[in-house]
């Protein structure tokens, strides 16, 4: 997609790749002292040793570190784990936490639309899915009300005790107020759901009216009874933010609340694949250990940091006008994350039409543009939604330029669309 | 443990993280050559993009010449998957095969003594666990009358489906004949079992008169009846061998005879945690397409290889003739692998001490061993032992100077704890 990588993450990830490298002139001392500093916290200052299968203990420092600046709360690196991306935190955390059968298997509250991991885990661990909606019509904000209905209806046939929340939004590309965030955490708390925050777009927010609230940081706000209570694991990646160092695998959880001897288990449980890799991790490390002013490389990683940023929220913007300057076409705001998850009014007759191919309707017109323009966007049925509305998602990766050409193709396919099936 | 990296390796990572330095003149061009060869695979030419999730196309291919090579038998890169090293192939590939419940439960067949991976992801499937004891008095080999009888016992009670074979063992360190790996791939076939192959020590051969037979190898050349028919999954990794370079978590299996339907089911579950680290499959494109004759790298990387596997060598002599000098100490020769696993006789009132601390005697020995002289190893009951024997795990890892200490440390040891508990 154009988009490159941050000099100083490849810099420093090549020093500890290649320790020789250290005498090199060509590399500034800033990133000199990092790789140091990584490659001293592992065994024999290689990143070819296996780590703790908890991570690199002074990389979970940096993390706690980081947390600690962003919330102005502390975090403990005895609760950071390193992961092999955000996917595999995911997935570990739920293995932990799904149990029972009939009645009694583990149910697991998802918003729809959702992002496919959580739904192909909850099948691989056999629990429940349980759908809580999101609300289309303001913005894709969660309404505590239809939690409280998702549960109420889940407890007829699971024991509902997970709550999955993505902010900021994938698909959706909302960014949670904290008053939703504090009604959430009243609400796991109420129910005695244990909160799993996805929040690896955290980096990703585009509208000047929205900022990211950390679930930690507002449960910690809000008084001992609920931070000393709720359990909580939140998620960050390599794979997004200004990075985009998907390819490392790279990623951490903050877990708090677990009980002990839970966590012996965690632990027990992330052992038996060795370690999370270490490029990863050291990957990790420098996207929470970034230049910061005086050091010499600060200057070159801003540019480049608000040049990708400033680029995505760009391309946010240009999106959602575009979209919605085509009729049959609605798209709430991109208020952060990387996607845009427009609503497709599509024409009865093109509905018949996909069911005569045996398709989904949004499957059928995604098919269809891909046919007649290239371009490839994901049937919102992949996704979930409310039954009888489409959608599709597509990425705002590409360069603005391209974008711009994506944008006009959907929007004449979509019109010729329309005309075809009227 | 003192042993360095690969040269070769290392500069090729380096280039391909931070391809800046492919216009560096202190590269060599052979490193050059690969490092553009592996990034033009990449998605955007960059180590951070995601890959495909059965890996990249041109390292899946070079896995395929590779074992091409090795065995003068066809392997196809449509078979190969790279995995996040070699456990997460092992779990991926029992998460397909065990089901059932009650007596309907898939049974896996593992050595004992074993890998406790195995152990632990068939505890986590909830599988069936089927022992078959390897023969310590035979250089702990495996015999074929065993496997029979473990799967005629294990009938009554589960569904027995795959076998698991360690080659070289692991914690026993004996590589095993061609004719037992015929004898074995003829028991799969009788007993249509999924042969599992954990081969990660395939380099790693010091006795004289052994050498390691790929089960792929003589599968391929028993014949259509086997070679069609009997389905099986090798596994590899970049941590053993002469690289040892675990932190990157590259891996990647070769599966044969798998159903096409199958075989989709395990791209979609693969597909789930997105791709492996595209660091670890670069180092694992490195291992088996390293510098040839001719190339620049060729003379310093053959002096580094062989510098590793004769020092391995060296030592793994060693350990077993200095064991074998100590009374109460049995140790067979250490064909393969990085393991010895002696077999130690503890007196009658070592084992009601061990008791009385509510202990495994051999865990009674270990934590004992390491309080008196600082040396850890692994008691035997970790890897499962017949009973009334024991034993630990010593790894021949530590420089040769080092493990002569270690060796010289537990002898004198043994023979006070002989006198103790006499």
């Amino acid at each position: 997609m154009g988009q490159q990588p941050i000099t100083f993450l490849r810099q420093v990830m090549a020093l500890c790749t290649y320790p020789n490298l250290l005498d090199s002139p060509s590399f500034p001392e800033d990133a000199k002292k990092r790789a140091r500093r990584i490659l001293q916290a592992c065994g024999g200052n290689s990143l070819g040793s296996y780590s703790a299968s908890q991570g690199v203990n002074c990389i979970r420092e940096d993390v706690a570190a980081y947390i600690t600046r962003r919330d102005g709360v502390p975090a403990d690196p005895d609760n950071i784990y390193l992961t092999t991306g955000a996917s595999d935190g995911i997935t570990t955390i739920l293995k932990i936490l799904v149990s029972g059968g009939g009645k009694s298997r583990t149910g697991v509250m998802i918003p729809i639309p959702q992002y496919p991991l959580y739904s192909a885990v909850l099948s691989e661990l056999g629990a429940v899915q349980v759908n809580y909606y999101l609300d289309e019509d303001n913005c894709w904000a969660l309404n505590v009300q239809e939690l409280r209905r998702a549960v109420r209806e889940a407890k007829e046939h699971c024991d509902p005790k997970v709550l999955c929340i993505i902010n900021p939004g994938n698909p959706t590309g909302q960014v949670q107020s904290r008053k939703c965030i504090e009604d959430v955490i009243r609400f796991a708390w109420e129910e005695k759901l244990f909160l799993l925050a996805d929040e690896v777009y955290q980096d990703n927010v585009y509208s000047a009216d929205c900022r990211f609230h950390s679930f930690k940081k507002v449960l910690s706000e809000m008084g001992p009874e609920f931070s000393s209570n709720v359990e909580l694991a939140s998620f960050h990646s390599t794979s997004k933010g200004y990075m985009g160092e998907c390819g490392y695998r790279g990623g951490y959880m903050e877990v708090i609340n677990l009980h002990p001897e839970i966590k012996g288990q965690l632990v027990k449980l992330l052992s038996v694949r060795l370690c999370p890799p270490v490029s990863g991790q050291a990957a990790m490390d420098i996207m929470v250990n970034p230049p910061v002013p005086g050091e010499e490389s600060f200057e070159q990683f801003l540019k480049e940091k608000e040049s990708v940023l400033s680029n995505l929220a760009k391309k946010a913007k240009l999106t959602e006008d575009l979209f919605n300057q085509v009729p049959g076409i609605r798209c709430n705001p991109l208020q952060g994350a990387m996607y845009a998850f427009p609503r497709i009014v599509l024409p009865p007759r093109a509905v018949e039409a996909a069911q005569a191919h045996n398709m989904a309707p949004d499957m059928f017109y995604c098919m269809k543009l891909l046919e007649e323009t290239g371009v490839c966007v994901v049937p919102g049925s992949g996704f979930g939604q409310r039954e009888g509305t489409y959608h599709f998602r597509m990425t705002i990766l590409p360069p603005v330029e391209k974008l711009k050409t994506v944008l006009q193709r959907v929007k004449d396919f979509h019109i010729q669309f329309l005309g075809e099936f009227a």
